[in-house]
């Protein structure tokens, strides 16, 4: 058994962690990220005013010009009247310290919602009626289990935040009652490698880790948790397990159940330490409850993980299927086939001539392979479809699974691309959400949703939720005294698959309603989500529930599901300060 | 998606199952199966008078004879007043039928309790003071849901019960209170295979299906759920998932809650269908609080669950290790290297030289291939370890996983066997149980008893339990005025192995203390579970916890942990009605 030489493995024991916000090396440097956008504020713009790319997106939307949309600056925005009462503040600041609780316009602007396009209408129209009142960072359990008493003392909400990076309303400032006080517990400064053991392969981590950092310190070891989401590098280990997440190595590493063996849980009841073992039948795994618990139960504040060696190879490589039906089709046979597969990946037609068309467009004009391939995907029919393959692990695995999964894909007459594609993909894997804030910027509209469901429904889901989205950009809003029709463009793949079924991704772009975005956006969100619950599809794989998909628990759980979660939060949180709104209604 | 063609998919609809002990062809008669043992009444005896392992037996427990102890007929035993109102047993029969309710002694005693030691040691003696008032087997969901309202209403206590396996005092008659009225809910007649789809690889099936019966019905469709415990032909897929299961080759197909995709639970307040996704964020995933849960939120009517085409090969072959240290670094080692292994089962020497004597011994004199071996075995040192791989899957993959388990056993000086043990084992994988009975007739008490815990926790766990079994068996019982000192003997061996951890699994023989055999087997049993929670390991690996783990509960899963399954009772069983006594204190 390892351990991090300088650390100590209790949490409510260490005596220093760096302050936020002061030079602590690990943790985001808040100020440096943008409080109404994606990443730091000083990153490179990839749409630049100029690109290639935005004369596609003005034809492919049927728009004669793009108009100049830009945020508001947080200078010109008036932030709430601050609800906590001076004794609660003091009170926090006696906990954590003073240089620990944040009242500041930035730091309640940052954490006042998450990254969602909804979230983000209101944050660059500089509505922030949902800020919290103070941001308090804890450096311990033992901290954030006094933070949770005092809280639940007086009434006060508590929303958990990791990177605030959550799409469906998961961290949105939503105090218990109208006016009501509420704080958020930014979990960041926890962000400790507490133990590793190479013998189990587990690490325990402090949850306020974000990616990056936390990859950094297992790697010192040789080893990896590999959960690389594409938020990856705004996200913390906290949020993963709160949200049940995935990383796109899903198939190898799997989704936050899979790789927790247990966690620690600071609620307003006490601190909980849930089992950790490899495998029990000792009554139900409770500490699976907190995989999608979003903080509606009580604050991660650690968890013991599996973790690997880092793999000595990878190889990711693409190949075209002539329609998704035959992609879906060997997709599920590779599934069955037991080929030790990192990440499969199926782009549907739409998507993958947009891949296409924006590579070429970023290569500014030069004779990319893709470019060169492109040729050669014309000989597969109107609908090729991109399928990625990755594979990790040791050298002798990749190579077995790399002539197993190549032989499945030649007998579907799948056209082999090389490593190229695979390659590009995993260079750029966590770039998209740095284009949305520019497309913001010239009124276009852009936003990703995702399902899953078994095999059988998936080709019927996929059509049906896809022209959900498209009707519902492209039919006139009722607001609308006249009849407008706006063109949209709605992109799907297949990223995370499982033995019965697999994910589905959805990415859909449409010129901005300006004058009723929230209207617009609400609209297309509903006829997707109606189209996914009646389709046989889960309301989320790996974004979660938040505010967004929360009236559509009832429907996925069963009323007798949902009561069973009402109990646990009453049990956990019987005055309902954790997390309003999230989740459980 | 396929279905068998004569059932409908909805159990509720189901005009008509066989009715049970009429010649139902898939549930096992009742009356063939033996009442206070296993199997069934006709069963050849695998240790007859004479029969050479009687004097190992005797020799290795240093007993000069083993007296005749056989247990007493159910003629002879006199069943308790029955405590079930008229009106109650009406009401019941006019839910199922009254060819469906049994108040037989024959029933009564036959679900008085499981098998665990501690079961037969009442059973055999005539203590039947647990048995139920009536046995009921309902014949649809929409029955137990009735039943349910019906015992939820007059506070009658209600034992789910398949196929009665529990070694852990899982289907014990506790009633809810002294006295009061209880029945067991025979789900056996529930059987049928209701959907088989090929493309999601799923199938969906009634919880009371012997295994057998169910892969039997499988098989017709050229897959398998292989889920292979110990107790296979005697245990239900309903009993499977409560208990939260293991099947042998769980290394390929997963614990229960691996496999288990969605299922039906009749609760007294209604019936809920969990969600069913191959993966899902949307909370929590509910159908895992299922798997453990031993009949005390309610009766699993029906599950989906995840199958397999029938493996086209398997490949089963033993190993020798010159010590149980070796073994535990070359199982961890094949555990980290992400081979496809269905199984992988490591022996302690005791263990060892006990399979191998036992093996001589019934070959009766011939030179078994095992005899010869045993000359090369010899060369290992005093502590030779078996090690058994099993492989299953397609030709390819097995040969591929051949090729990297043998070349890990090669570098660390594991002796190969070939596949002379691996078949034996596979072929006699479900005897053991069947040499109790024997045993127990003859003075000889045997009790089995498992973990889990994390690798680097393993050996010295597994020394600290041999130690504490034997040492409970030896030492003298307190309520013993005169010095008696027995000899036991205690195997042990490794069975179900993750990336994190592995299970143990300790067999312990010893002469019964025939005046006290109840206070000498809870000794023994404290003992061995003490030194299992303070070593770092579960209380179950797969047996789940019953009435006889109930103690140690709070210590593994916390304060707040009991509290959250106490909630999660009162919601679904608000009367408390199910299963008594049970997991939940």
């Amino acid at each position: 058994m390892k351990r991090s030489p300088s650390r100590s493995s209790k949490a409510g024991t260490k005596t220093h962690a760096p302050a936020p916000n002061t030079g602590n090396s690990s943790a985001l440097d808040r100020l440096k990220l943008r409080w109404n956008g994606w990443g730091q504020t000083g990153h490179p713009n990839p749409l630049p005013d100029g690109a290639p790319q935005w004369n596609l997106l003005r034809e492919a939307l049927g728009l004669t010009t793009l108009p100049a949309t830009p945020a508001k600056k947080l200078a010109d925005c008036v932030l709430p009247l601050n609800q906590l009462p001076a004794a609660a503040k003091h009170g926090l600041e006696e906990v954590v310290g003073t240089d620990n609780v944040h009242v500041s316009d930035f730091e309640r602007a940052f954490h006042a919602r998450g990254q969602s396009y909804h979230d983000l209408l209101h944050l660059r129209a500089g509505k922030l009626g949902l800020a919290p009142d103070a941001v308090v960072y804890p450096q311990s359990s033992a901290q954030v289990e006094r933070v949770l008493a005092l809280c639940a003392e007086r009434n006060i909400a508590v929303v958990p935040f990791g990177g605030g990076s959550s799409v469906v309303g998961g961290v949105n400032a939503h105090a218990k009652s109208v006016g009501g006080p509420i704080i958020t517990l930014d979990m960041t400064a926890m962000n400790n490698v507490l133990k590793i053991d190479k013998h189990a392969m587990t690490a325990t981590i402090e949850a306020g880790i974000y990616g990056p950092d936390l990859e950094h310190q297992l790697a010192k070891h040789g080893v990896t948790l590999s959960h690389f989401p594409q938020s990856f590098q705004f996200s913390t280990l906290g949020g993963w397990i709160a949200a049940s997440g995935a990383g796109q190595q899903s198939n190898r590493y799997g989704k936050a159940g899979k790789w927790l063996v247990g966690a620690q849980l600071v609620t307003p009841q006490g601190t909980w330490d849930t089992e950790a073992f490899p495998a029990s039948a000792a009554g139900p795994n409770l500490a699976q409850l907190l995989c999608g618990s979003e903080g509606t139960l009580g604050v991660i504040t650690q968890a013991t993980v599996r973790i690997h060696d880092i793999p000595k190879a990878k190889d990711y490589r693409g190949y075209l299927l002539p329609d998704f039906e035959t992609g879906l089709a060997l997709a599920r046979q590779i599934n069955h086939a037991d080929i030790p597969i990192a990440m499969l990946r199926l782009s549907d037609p739409d998507e993958t001539a947009y891949f296409q068309a924006f590579s070429a467009g970023l290569a500014s004009g030069l004779k990319t392979a893709l470019q060169k391939l492109y040729l050669r995907w014309k000989r597969m029919g109107d609908t090729p479809c991109l399928l990625l393959i990755g594979l990790e692990g040791d050298p002798s695995t990749v190579a077995w699974a790399r002539a197993q999964t190549s032989s499945l894909c030649r007998k579907a007459g799948a056209l082999s691309l090389g490593t190229s594609p695979g390659k590009k993909w995993y260079h750029s894997r966590f770039d998209s959400p740095f284009a949305r804030d520019p497309m913001l910027d010239r009124g276009i509209g852009i936003d990703t949703l995702e399902t899953a469901a078994s095999w059988p429904t998936l080709l019927e889901l996929q059509g049906k939720v896809r022209a959900a989205i498209l009707d519902a950009i492209t039919s006139p809003a009722p607001e609308t005294s006249e009849a407008q029709s706006l063109q949209g463009i709605c992109m799907s793949h297949l990223s995370h698959s499982y033995p019965d079924g697999a994910s589905l991704y959805f990415t859909f772009l449409f010129p901005r309603d300006l004058e009723n975005d929230v209207a617009q956006w609400q609209k297309i969100k509903r006829a997707a989500t109606d189209a996914i619950t009646s389709n046989g599809g889960t309301i989320s794989h790996h974004h979660g529930v938040g505010t967004d998909h929360a009236p559509w628990m009832e429907e996925e759980k069963g009323a007798i599901g949902m009561n069973l979660l009402r109990q646990l939060k009453s049990e956990l949180d019987p005055k309902g300060i954790m997390n309003p709104e999230k989740l459980i209604r």
